[in-house]
């Protein structure tokens, strides 16, 4: 916990409570603050006797060797933080990684393959606007030449690379699991809902991840003055790109699915001129697959029947449709079928979970879905890959004042560690 | 028209047509382009004969002298133009001024009182946020450090005093009506809105401007995260703002008044997470000052109410309304009684556009009232006052392709300086 809070130090955030370490993170990827942090982590692994390869992406990988040569097992999961984040979405996972690798070095603990760490770049996707992105890349989900050509979403002209670039973290090695490869990954997490909580769980051992899809909607319509522009002649872009959001909710709703906005930008954006222009991200997530599709199609259909003025829901009953004249386009972003993580890796989870917490740990284990993605998504594609959640209060993640206490930290760190044993003992039989 | 086409030049806008003049403006008042066009109309209006006067808020007047001492009787307007404005609102009423001073000067008209242009600063309200600031100024509506520190939109740290400063416009007589006075002020403008076109009327002679507010609405909810957020736990401050927007069209409807949102910005503006703040702007109008009120009292009423859950017009309806837990707040911004122009005033512009357009004028010719804000508000608390108005395509401002014919444009210069020298004649009288 020391760790914790004192790598925290690089991007602090909003102040949510009294105590010194009482604050949230804002550390985007790549910035000055994620470049300080990945020094300190480098420097302490290589403390630690780990061997460091930074790939063409950023993403950095300490590895301590064991008996045999081979791949190592990996724990892994990111440094960055979302702009109003906490201390714990990511930055627990390397901590618990770099306190594994400690315990190791400490107790002269000799593992049969090489285990490891590993710091994904750009995981949030709050800078970049692609999230798990150094794992993705890695998976050869996503080309290196699109990442390298992401624009940051402040406007400031400098792209993923040239950032990789600025910040001196642009690795030689190429940024693949050929080229990198995991015996297996495991992420230990805050679970960021508010199951475990309610339940008094200790540890979530993850069985996968639900799928989600990212797009941008552009909605044009017409800029017109405010004032002199009858109800009855506009093309408010703005009103119908509000009539959208009120209805992706209520087929979020109806599909048990989650339909959500995050960011909102207009133009020209004067308090007397109507938007005739308005983007907004739209972000879909079901745990199957095909409640995804099915929420995405309803909504293109219903999009289109609201922009050429067909009433759905009463959205526009009462008030005054104008002369809606617009166009609803959709922009693709980013896309994550449900995940299925490995049953090797799931049974270390459970049996270390039941090792740490000893008699009565039934009651504090329980098996969970993900709600967010995380970088095991990708790295289960290419490894055997599960994840280890720990309760985070009120289910707050993406906040300043996300928490989980400093013995449910340990907990986690515990099961961690245990897990990889496990699964390094699992390989060697 | 030669003029007006060549001092758009300093700050051309989005092109919306092949010929050369077939661009919109964006000239935001006290930006290098607005310094220059300032800097011709100074030298301009010098070669004409006027002495120039700049105050201390940057507006610029130009007079020319008459037989007698005594306040000028003015034409006035403004060079500033919104960030996706057509090169007519306030452009046309500067330059049918500045060619009224070129007729007077080439054929030495002699006028009984002083003749004026003026050159109001920020009447637009784009950059820094009160609109007709330079005449609310001069008018003593609005304190000059008020206006003084207001900050740009663009969140770029400068101030309205310091951009004055900048390009050199920050005048040392002080801003007010007690040291630059006036015999009266006349406004020749586009109507921006659709009657005189659909009418094939000529010349509206305004009567008066509708009341109008301006107000920032900040909604704050609770960040969290897009994925692990069930529908139920959330406080969606997006969400909340969108049905707020969608309930103001259905008020503005029912009352037949205007409201509408050009600005909204939120917080913190990532793919997955929810914005736990939004704020926007709400822009209501009226012709009557009662509406403006009921509509105000109404919303301020039903945005708390739809904020604690209570359900308006099925808006909640469908959806999944969370935790609900809001707080809605409203800042005044800005604030217009309705207006009535002066009849003195009207009748000069009446008795100029039967002059100008000959037998078969009154078809031509008709009363409307403004729906948009102009300099002439202010300029009517403390002189005899009124407007212009002559047709603009499809009703279309604030836009690009805004756009009044050659033959509309020399109408309405016609208009204006023969309805000055009628009032000059009227003050010798």
């Amino acid at each position: 916990m020391e760790t914790l809070h004192e790598t925290c130090a690089w991007g602090t955030g909003k102040r949510w409570g009294e105590a010194h370490t009482e604050t949230g993170m804002s550390r985007l990827t790549l910035s000055d603050a994620d470049k300080e942090a990945r020094d300190w982590f480098v420097e302490t692994v290589e403390g630690l006797g780990c061997r460091v390869t930074v790939d063409a992406i950023g993403n950095v990988f300490a590895v301590r060797p064991g008996r045999s040569e081979g791949a190592a097992t990996f724990a892994g999961s990111h440094l960055d933080t979302q702009p109003t984040g906490g201390r714990y979405d990511g930055i627990l996972g390397i901590m618990a990684g770099v306190e594994m690798l400690r315990v190791l070095h400490e107790n002269e603990i000799e593992t049969e393959f090489p285990v490891g760490v590993v710091n994904w770049t750009n995981e949030e996707g709050a800078r970049f606007p692609y999230s798990m992105m150094g794992s993705g890349v890695w998976a050869e989900a996503l080309p290196l030449e699109r990442a390298y050509s992401l624009r940051s979403v402040a406007g400031d002209n400098v792209t993923l690379k040239s950032e990789l670039e600025r910040i001196g973290y642009l690795g030689k090695v190429p940024a693949s699991h050929r080229s990198v490869p995991m015996g297996a990954h495991f992420e230990l997490h805050i679970e960021q809902g508010p199951i475990l909580e309610a339940e008094r769980r200790k540890i979530g051992v993850v069985q996968g991840v639900q799928a989600y899809k990212w797009f941008t909607i552009e909605v044009e319509g017409r800029d017109a003055h405010t004032g002199t522009t009858p109800l009855a002649n506009r093309s408010d872009a703005l009103l119908l790109a509000s009539k959208l959001m009120v209805h992706g909710n209520r087929v979020a709703t109806k599909h048990s699915a989650l339909v959500s906005t995050g960011i909102l930008t207009l133009s020209p954006g004067s308090t007397n001129t109507m938007p005739g222009s308005v983007r907004f991200s739209l972000d879909i997530r079901a745990p199957q697959n095909a409640t995804v599709e099915e929420v995405e199609a309803r909504l293109r259909q219903d999009f289109a029947d609201l922009a050429s003025g067909k009433d759905i829901g009463g959205l526009h009953e009462g008030g005054t449709l104008g002369k809606s004249e617009f166009s609803v386009s959709w922009r693709t972003d980013s896309e994550t079928t449900a995940t299925v993580f490995h049953e090797d890796c799931i049974r270390c989870v459970r049996e270390a979970a039941a090792d740490v917490l000893g008699a009565g740990s039934d009651g504090m284990v329980r098996d969970v879905v993900s709600g967010a993605g995380h970088d095991s998504v990708y790295a289960s594609r290419v490894c055997p890959t599960t994840m280890i959640f720990v309760p985070c209060r009120d289910g707050v993640s993406h906040n300043p004042a996300e928490y989980t206490s400093p013995e449910d930290c340990a907990i986690g760190a515990e099961v961690l560690m245990h897990s990889v044993l496990k699964y390094d003992a699992l390989r060697q039989s």
